[in-house]
Parts: C-alpha cells; sequence; structure tokens
C-alpha cells in the first residue's frame, strides 16, 4: 500500500508541475499537440488493434457481456472516430485567456479572465476512446490529465497513452502533462481522490458505485452525476401525439444511456387517450405501472416503491398517472435524479410553472430528453454530464473544464 | 452523538424542504423579508445589546484577546450598520432568474437560467454581523441556509437569528429557509459537513485549523480560503515611489486581515534604491528578510525558512531580494496561498508575464492587495473569499451563491 500511495502522490506532484508550463501554453501549441497525437495514433493502428484485442481475448474469457464486449473493441472505424474527435477538439475554440467580463468600478479596470483549473483526474470503465478524449479535452482547456481507466481496457489504453506522450515530448510540451494510473487496485483511486492541494477536480464516470466510493472518499472536489432516472410528464394540454413521439424517442433511441427516459408521469384526465397510443409505439417496451395504469394498460406490470428511484438503462417503462402538475413536480423531487426531466404541454403557464419547480440540470419543454448532450448543445465534446449544482451543471464542455482569476489593473491605486 | 447527529439531520431535512419554497421565490417577495428582518433588528435593540452583553461578559471572563472582545461588541453603530448591509442586499439585484445564455443549435432554443443552488451551510468565528449578512445573502439568492457561528457570539446570534424567524414567518417564507446551530459541540460541524444530498455547499470562514477540518471531513462541496500568504513583486522597472504607496498601503491600511500583504519581493537591481524607501514610510514594521536584505536594511530581522508560508495578520512584513520574475513567480508558486498578489512594473511584457504566471485568485497590476474586495469589485455585499478553482474564485458575492440550469424549448424536437 505504501509504494501505491508514493506512486500516485509522484505522479499527481509530476501532474502539478506538468500544469505550471500549460498555463502559458497559446492555443498553437496546443493545437500542436493535438494534432500530433492524431498523427501518432493514425501511425500506430496496427499496435492499437493488436492491444486492443489481448483486452478483448481476456474480456471475453472473463465472461464480459456482449454490450461490455462491444463498448471495448477498437475497429478501424473506431480508430478513425478517435482520430476525428481529436480533430474536432482542435477546431474548438481556445477557452484560456478568454476575458470573461472587465468592469471600472473606482476608476481602475478589473479584468475576469478564463484560465486552466490545474490538474484533473479522470476515473472511467472500459471505453477506450475515452482515454483520448478526455486527454484532448484536459491539453486544449490548459490542464494536466491523471487518467484512471477500466482495467478490461488496459492493454488498449496503455498504446493510447504513449501516443499521445510520445506526441507531446515531440512537440516540446512536457510528458507528464498526460499520465494513465498502471495499477488496477481499487485503492489507486482512493489515493488519487485524496491528492488536494495537488489534483484540482476528479471527474469520475461509471457506474453508481463506484462514483459513491470516490465522492466518500475524496478530498479533491468531485463533479459526477450518479444516475440519470429521467421523467416526461404529459400535462392536459398536451399536443398528444406530438408527446407519444417525444415520449417514444427518449425511451427508445438509445435505452442505455444516462438521459434515455426512465419514468412517465400522465395527468389523469388525458391518461385513458394517452397511454394507449404511447403502447402501441413501443411494442418492445416493458410497461410497469400503478393501478390506475394497469386499468388502462391490461399488459403493464405492477411497479415496485423501490423502482421509482431506479434508473433501468433498459426497455422497460415505468408509468404514473398523477392529479396534476404538483404532483408531478413533487414525484420528480422525491424520486428523481436532477438529470433530465421534461414537460409536454401546450399551456405557456403550466410550461413556467414546471421549469421553475423542477430542480434539474436540464428541463425539456415538448423535447426528447435524448437532447441533453454537449454536442448537440453547441458546447463542443463532452467530459461528462453533472448534476450537481457547483462549477458545472449539464454537459461538461471545454469550459466547465476551467475557472478564472481576476486581474486589477491599476496605477498605483490603494485602498482608502 | 446520535442525538446530534440526528438533531443535525433534521435540521438540514427542514432546510431542503425549506429550499423548494424559496426557487419560485421573486425578488419582491425576497426583499419584502429581508426589510422585515431589518425592521425587527431595529425594534429588538435592547434585548440584541443585553444578549451581547452577557456574550462580551463571558468572552472577557474566559480571556478573550482584546481584539476578539472588540469583533464580538455591538455597539449602536453595529447594529446601524447590520440593517444597512440588509438595505444593501435589499437594493441588489436578484440574481435568480436571469438569463445568462441564449442558443439556437438546431433550431430549438436553449436557455442557461440562474438558479438557487438548494442548501448552503455556513460555519464561522466570533462576529455576530456575519450571522445577518450570510442570512441576507443566501434569502436573497434563493438559497436556505444553515448557520453556525462561534459559541463565543451564541447569546447575540440566537436573538438575531429569532428576529430574522420572526420576520420570515411575517410574510409567509418557511421560518426553515434559516437555522441555526445551537448546539456548540465541534462534533455538529463534523456531522453538518457530512449531509451530502441535503446540503449542497459548505462555505467555512475562519482559523486555518477550522477550515481544513472542515475539508478533511467534508462530503458536501466546500469553498473557502485557508489564509492569505499575499505578495508584491517591485520589478526593477517599476515607479518606485508609486511601488513605496502601494506596498504601505497593503500591509497597514489594515494588517490583520486575508488581503494585507505578508511578503516583498525585490528585483535584486532596484532593492537597494527601493527597501530604505519602505522601511521608512513603515517605521511601525517588523521587517525580516534574508542576507542581502539585512545588508540594505540594518535593522530587519533574520525570516526562517517555514516564515515564507506564514501569514502574520500582524506588523511584520518579510523581504527577498529576487533575480528576476520567474523568480519572483516561482517563490509565489511554491510559498503562496493563491489568495492576492501582484506586480509593480512599467512594463508591459514584464506585466502580462507575471499575470500569465501567477494562479492566484486576484492579480493586482499597480495596485494594493488590500483592493481585493466584493464591495470595491461592484460584486455587492460577499459571503467570503475563494481560493479554490471550482465554481467561485475571489470574493464571493450574490452570483456566486447561485447555480443554472438549461431549458430546452422545442416543439416536440427529437434525438435523430
Amino acid at each position: 500500500m505504501s509504494d501505491l500511495k508514493e506512486y500516485i502522490t509522484d505522479m499527481a506532484r509530476a501532474a502539478k508541475k506538468a500544469s505550471v508550463g500549460l498555463r502559458t501554453l497559446n492555443a498553437d501549441a496546443k493545437n500542436a499537440a493535438l494534432k500530433a497525437i492524431a498523427e501518432s495514433i493514425d501511425a500506430r493502428r496496427a499496435e492499437i488493434r493488436a492491444a486492443n484485442a489481448k483486452d478483448v481475448e481476456r474480456g471475453t474469457k472473463a465472461g464480459l457481456s456482449s454490450a461490455m464486449v462491444d463498448r471495448l473493441t477498437l475497429t478501424d472505424t473506431r480508430v478513425d472516430e478517435i482520430i476525428g474527435s481529436l480533430r474536432e477538439i482542435v477546431a474548438l475554440e481556445d477557452p484560456v485567456g478568454e476575458i470573461v467580463g472587465v468592469r471600472r468600478p473606482q476608476g481602475f479596470v478589473l479584468e475576469k479572465v478564463r484560465t486552466p483549473i490545474g490538474v484533473i483526474a479522470m476515473i472511467y470503465e472500459s471505453r477506450p476512446n475515452v482515454t483520448v478524449d478526455a486527454a484532448a479535452l484536459c491539453l486544449k482547456s490548459g490542464n494536466a490529465a491523471i487518467l484512471r481507466g477500466g482495467s478490461e481496457a488496459l492493454e488498449s489504453s496503455m498504446v493510447l497513452v504513449k501516443c499521445i506522450r510520445e506526441s507531446l515530448a515531440r512537440v516540446g510540451v512536457d510528458g507528464n502533462a498526460v499520465q494513465y494510473v498502471e495499477r488496477t487496485e481499487h485503492e489507486a483511486i482512493d489515493s488519487l481522490v485524496r491528492q488536494a492541494g495537488l489534483i484540482d477536480l476528479v471527474v469520475p464516470r461509471g457506474r453508481e458505485a463506484l462514483i459513491r466510493r470516490v465522492t466518500e472518499n475524496a478530498t479533491v472536489p468531485v463533479i459526477k452525476h450518479y444516475k440519470g432516472v429521467c421523467h416526461i410528464y404529459v400535462d392536459e394540454t398536451a399536443d398528444l401525439s406530438m408527446a407519444a413521439e417525444v415520449v417514444t424517442n427518449s425511451k427508445m433511441q438509445r435505452p442505455g444511456t444516462c438521459n434515455a427516459l426512465e419514468k412517465l408521469l400522465v395527468q389523469e384526465s388525458v391518461a385513458a387517450r394517452f397511454l394507449p397510443m404511447v403502447r402501441r409505439k413501443m411494442p418492445s417496451v416493458e410497461f410497469r405501472g400503478d393501478e390506475r395504469v394497469r386499468e388502462i394498460l391490461s399488459d403493464a406490470k405492477p411497479a415496485t416503491e423501490e423502482e421509482w428511484y431506479e434508473e433501468y438503462l433498459d426497455l422497460i417503462l415505468a408509468v404514473k398517472v398523477v392529479k396534476d402538475l404538483e404532483e408531478a413536480a413533487a414525484h420528480i423531487e422525491k424520486y428523481g435524479s436532477s438529470h433530465t426531466d421534461g414537460i409536454c404541454s401546450s399551456d405557456a403557464r403550466h410550461i413556467e410553472q414546471f421549469v421553475s419547480l423542477v430542480d434539474s440540470s436540464v428541463v425539456m419543454v415538448n423535447a426528447s430528453t435524448r437532447l441533453n448532450d454537449g454536442g448537440i448543445f453547441g458546447l463542443g465534446a463532452e467530459l461528462g454530464i453533472s448534476t450537481d449544482k457547483l462549477h458545472a451543471r449539464g454537459p461538461m464542455g471545454l469550459r466547465e473544464l476551467t475557472t478564472w482569476k481576476w486581474v486589477l489593473r491599476g496605477n498605483g491605486d490603494i485602498r482608502k
């Protein structure tokens, strides 16, 4: 254990040192590094595929589900996507140095200037492309990155990190700007998240248990979402055929994601008309519900009290008939995860009431929950989605990886 | 202990419940509450002074320093200041509901809307006016507040909290929007900072030991500053008489505050001219320094290695002669606290280099460190100063007590 702690602390110290150099790097220098990484990954395709084949073989033997193996596998197309994603990050505007605000109180000039955060640790599972995306987003925003991916993708990640570090060296950037935790013990994570003073932010992505463990142990600030228990409330004034489209897309477009719909709340006066409409549009989905739902939908199964808190990530939808908007908002407040919750309604007053009552990171009005995405929001690539209240809420793009400093430009100004 | 935990958890639950009501309160309703509090404090002056007299008597007996007793004492003028501060907060613009940004990607309207954070716990020491200021700033920004002031001011705070809660009741706001932790055990704080899920933010203010204990134990996000080890670097191009004014004001204007100057770095080629100038302007200050400083200032005492990290909060100044700007920046990086650090220089290139190298919450150019203040920055009253990187950096005003949500206004929009 003590050598593990030392290993992590050394890494954090090296990252902190590298972060000082990154602070003053201009956009051209950072883009040169990102382009070099893209070239290096392109040149080392065979090596990446070979390493990935070992991960896939080990994973298959270890009995990973086919969905997990699929997420782990790097085909040639997926390597192309990694390179494409790097090029997209090159094209994004450098957030660092942007003057967010200027004030002129008492004569002097006061600027609020966007700066890097410093050192960001990213803890994630499975997909190897996250290794490159996370490193690239941190670099572009001037931050040093410490990456800790899932052990199932270790071989693939190691080659990708080699590409990154050799590229940094080639363009004259401290290679410790991107480091990878090769130690696979869980204690490596515990140690990582306690490096307050060296690491400035931890972003965990993955299963709720992993994220809870990180939050419980961390002395470093954490930005995260635990899960996405997303709701849509269908109001009595809703355009029901539009609502049925929105609900179906929210549930079906990609059910395994955190912004997929999990729970449907229907105002009682339209339940008998609306529920058969959505039932017909989603024949492959298992419906669960309270007694009133089961009166309307004969094939619906009963929903338990506990499952209202649950994220299915599967073709299951729990439905509840509610008296009014207040009951819907209270239900979302109690059982929701503040991720993505929406209303379908044609009544402007109802819409505004829902928007002000429901305290979720993203509130959807007559739109699919699946639209909660950094790319779709026009924020560029995202490092994750935050349901926390501090610093970042909703999709976390480049800007959410920055902070600011105040610069007061005086001319001998003193305090009277 | 278990009843203490229950006491704190009940309080946090009640605050969370109250915070739901605060979310939808408009500016008029919040200002009515603040005005009612001002009236109530005005009406209960005698009671407040009597309670405060008990605190002062107990504190004096317990051997508090005269500076501490002074900070604890509520004179009639200070009660006026508390009321004045409430009226200033009424006059501030309500940050909640402000649309921070609008985007129109893919046809739909996407709004970033400022919202309250939720429940904020404030832990502080001594001065009773903080009780009212913190409650008022939280209320105005739509947050429920849990306050834990120093036990030496308990009687005064209890009467002030009574004024606040009776005023809330009078204007129809849930009284649990402002609660005060009467239990004086240190474990009450430990329990408070572990209420993740109920409390959204902890702001500790006080001694470094208190803040470290909070940070070590917290599962709730913390925004803080440990201390203010503030530096000024005097460059060889500086207008030396202006620099002497700025340094003197930074050190002398109020030496006991976190933004007072503690360390002076002087470029070697101007040290022999500059140091006698500042020495003459600050006869009451004890100078400490390295050998080169002591060659120039015969009455300077030696500075130890450890004291470069130290915040004196007293009439002491440590001075170091440095080769150049890089050495100054490296010194600030190593020994500083990222609070307030400045440069005196006439060379634009040197200034920009210093500004980009030094990663402090506020960087001063030819200006006194004492100008780091929410009021002077034009941000209104401040809850504290943050040297953290996330969410808030520098003075924390009303806006720093808010977060945002995204509202996507569609018309049947779905993900393709």
